[in-house]
């Protein structure tokens, strides 16, 4: 289970993935298909939370990275870069958002 | 703490608020000023997790409602709505995006 906690510190990215509605459910399954395969395996993953929009024009993914080095070691590496094109062929925009999380809420304590 | 976790399938918003960089700190103080006065006192409120991006040109609020009827219900209320106009007055956009979460991989179990 992932966990959202703001004393964790992570590398956080919102990743989101445009697309048209009727190559949702593939590219979801290419990007989860690339995680189980190779991303999850690198140094450094902590987490990939896989979200579709209620539209399904965009599939969104929550990633929590131990640093920044290990997320761009994997980007860095031509084995990752060649997955991840792959994975993102049926993506008609990428748009990464690099956060920090600040503060959280929660009703469950 | 926050889970995110498949199979509690909750109602998920992720608000992206868009803002000048010199008001994104005080953005950010508003929402969680609204959030612990007031939404998190809501009936079905699971969560709000505020980030602010890197190049600090917006706020993320990751929120899990119990319901999609527990957020409405909010965003109905007079009161939940003037809070709201209040809270993102700095902000330039508000973009939210409502997603299922699907499927997570996490290496710490």
């Amino acid at each position: 289970m992932t966990s959202l906690d703001p004393t964790e510190k992570y590398f956080l990215v919102i990743n989101t993935f445009n697309v048209e509605p009727e190559h949702a459910d593939h590219l979801l399954k290419d990007l989860i298909d690339l995680t189980e395969k190779d991303v999850s395996k690198r140094p450094g993953f902590v987490s990939a939370n896989f979200h579709i929009a209620a539209d399904r024009t965009a599939v969104i993914n929550y990633a929590q990275w131990r640093s920044k080095g290990d997320a761009d070691a994997m980007l860095d590496d031509p084995e990752g870069q060649a997955g991840m094109r792959q994975a993102t062929a049926r993506a008609t925009k990428v748009s990464p958002v690099f956060v920090d999380l600040i503060w959280t809420s929660t009703a469950l304590g």
